[in-house]
C-alpha cells in the first residue's frame, strides 16, 4: 500500500470540489510566540471547515449504486455540514444524525445544504443506533466522520498543501478530536517531508487522546465540558493507530488558554476561527521553549461559531 | 503633474512598510449579490486598516529636520494608529490628538505603538485647536488624516493593487468618510483602467458626501449617529474636488443594512471587518440591479472592532 500515492490521488480527486485555502502569517503573532508560524486557514474552506476534504473524498469513492441510495453519518457539527454539502454538489442524498444539543447554527447550516436531519440523544450509543437504523431503512452508505480511511486520506491534503508551500516546516500542530485530521496530516508529513513532525493540541477537559497515547489503548472522557465543541469525540481504532505511530506528542491546554488564543487570532489576524481551531496556537504559546525559532504549520481547522455566543 | 507616476512612486516608496493585502472571493456572496465580487482585504493591513498606506507615504516625504521633530494628527481611530505605527517603525515621534469618546480599543492600540496621546473634546474645532497647539509647542509637522495629497497618493495603492490583479474590474466600491480612501482609489482607477468606475458607500445617518455631491459644496452632518465610526468625518477641499470629478455616485445604506452586511462577511467569509468596511457590501446588496453580472472590487477598509461590543 502506497500511502503517498493514495494521498496524491485523493488530493487530485477532491481538488475540483474544495478550496485550496490560503496560508497566512502574522509578524505580530510570530513576535509573541518566538516561532515562525504558518496558519493554514481551513476556516476559509467550503462550509467553514477542513471536514469538506474528507467527506468529499469518501463520497467520490462510492459506486454508482451506492450514490443512488445516499449517505448517512452522525456528527455533532462540521462533518454533518460537510457531508451534506458534498452530497448536494454531487446530487446525492445525505441523511444526518445530529445530537439534539448541537448548536442551532450548525443544524441550520445542514438544512441549508439540503441535509436530511434526524435528531438523537447526545450519546455515542444513540448516535450509532440511529444511524444504523437509517442505513438499514434507506440502504444509505454510512460514512464515519473520522474513523474512515478515505476520510483520513481526504484530510491529508491539508498537510500536503502546507508542505507544498513550505517544504521546510519543522512541525505542524493540529487539533485532536476524533483524530481524523491529525492522522491525515501525519500521513502527509511522513510522505512529503523527511523532518517535519506532527504535534497534537487538545483541551485538558477532553484529553482522551493524550491519555490514550499514555496508556496505549483508546481512553474515554468522563465529561465533555469544553468550549472546543469539535474536539469532544473519541479516537477510533484507525485514527488511534496512525496517531500512535506518527504523532510526536499531544499538548494539552486549558479553557482560558483556548479563549485567549482565539481572541488573539480574531483581534490580531482579523480572521474568525472556532475554539477547536485555537487550541493549536494556545499550545504554541504555552510551550514557547519547544517551538522557539522553529517553522511551525498551524492548522486552523474551522471557523463555524455562533456569533451570538462568543466567549469574550 | 503626472498622477499616474505619482501613484507608482508612492506605491514603491511605501511597499517595504505595508502588506500587499490579499483579495478574497466568495462564491456564496457572489450568488447572493448576482455580481462577481473581489474583496480587497485592508482589514489584514498592518494595524488593521488601509490608513497605514497614506500615513506611511506622508511620513516618508518629510525632510530629515521635520522627521526629527515628529508628526502630529487628530483622528478618532484608525489614522491615529496608522501614524503612530508608521512613525514608530521609522523611529520618529507621533503626537496623536484623540476625541475623549474614541473607542477604548483604539486608544490602547495607539499607546501600543508608542503614540503620544492628547485627549480633546469630540468636536472638529477642539481637535484642530489641540493639534495646532502641539504643532507650535513641539515643532511637529501636522499630517491630516485624509485632506493631504501625500496621504491620498498612499491610499491610491489600494486601487492600484486591485487593478493589477483584476485589470478588468467594472467598478470599485469604497466607503466614504473624509474621502481620503475613495479619492485615492478614484485616481488609481483613471490611471490604471480605461473603464473602471468608482462608487462610494455611505451611511444615511452621515450622508454628508452624498449631499455635497448634490449641492456642489461641502456639506455637514447634523448628527453622527452611525455604527460606522470611521465614516463620521467630513470631506476636505482636496478630497471633495477629486470625488466631484472622478467618483460616479454615492450609494447610501441604513444602519440595519450595514449590520446585516457585516454579519454576512463575518459568517460566510470568516473574516473580521469593521462596520465602516461593511457599508460597501451593503451598498451592493441594496442595489443589485446596478451591479448585476459586473466585476466589482470591494474595498474592505479595516477590521478594528471592539469584540466586546458587537452589533449582533
Amino acid at each position: 500500500m502506497d500511502i503517498k500515492l493514495d494521498i496524491v490521488q485523493s488530493h487530485q480527486r477532491i481538488s475540483p470540489y474544495i478550496h485550496r485555502t490560503p496560508i497566512l502569517t502574522s509578524l505580530m503573532v510570530n513576535d509573541l510566540s518566538g516561532a515562525e508560524l504558518f496558519f493554514k486557514c481551513e476556516n476559509f474552506q467550503k462550509m467553514g471547515a477542513f471536514k469538506m476534504r474528507g467527506a468529499t473524498n469518501a463520497i467520490l469513492q462510492l459506486s454508482d449504486e451506492q450514490k443512488q441510495k445516499g449517505v448517512v453519518t452522525h456528527s455533532s457539527g462540521n462533518f454533518a455540514q460537510a457531508l451534506a454539502l458534498s452530497a448536494k454538489s454531487l446530487g446525492i442524498k445525505a441523511y444526518i444524525v445530529m445530537p439534539s444539543n448541537s448548536p442551532e447554527v450548525k443544524k441550520k447550516a445542514v438544512k441549508g445544504y439540503d441535509g436530511i436531519i434526524t435528531e438523537c440523544e447526545p450519546t455515542l450509543e444513540d448516535r450509532e443506533r440511529t444511524a444504523a437504523q437509517i442505513q438499514q431503512e434507506k440502504g444509505a452508505t454510512f460514512v464515519h466522520p473520522y474513523n474512515d480511511f478515505n476520510v483520513i486520506l481526504g484530510n491529508a491534503s491539508v498537510g500536503k498543501e502546507l508542505l507544498e508551500e513550505y517544504p521546510d516546516l519543522d512541525l505542524i500542530i493540529v487539533p485532536v478530536g476524533g483524530g481524523g485530521l491529525i492522522s491525515g496530516v501525519a500521513l502527509s508529513a511522513i510522505s512529503f517531508s523527511n523532518k517535519c513532525k506532527v504535534i497534537g493540541a487538545e483541551p485538558y477537559n477532553v484529553d482522551d487522546a493524550y491519555r490514550s497515547l499514555q496508556s496505549g489503548k483508546i481512553e474515554y472522557n468522563q465529561t465533555t465540558d469544553t468550549i472546543a465543541d469539535g474536539l469532544k469525540t473519541l479516537l477510533g481504532d484507525i485514527t488511534f493507530n496512525i496517531i500512535k505511530n506518527h504523532v510526536e506528542k499531544i499538548i494539552r491546554v486549558t479553557e482560558e488558554e483556548i479563549v485567549e488564543a482565539m481572541q488573539l487570532i480574531w483581534e490580531r489576524m482579523k480572521i474568525i476561527v472556532e475554539p477547536s481551531a485555537a487550541v493549536t496556537l494556545a499550545a504554541v504559546l504555552k510551550s514557547k521553549q519547544e517551538f522557539k525559532n522553529k517553522k511551525v504549520g498551524i492548522v486552523l481547522s474551522g471557523g463555524n461559531v455562533d456569533l451570538k455566543k462568543l466567549p469574550f
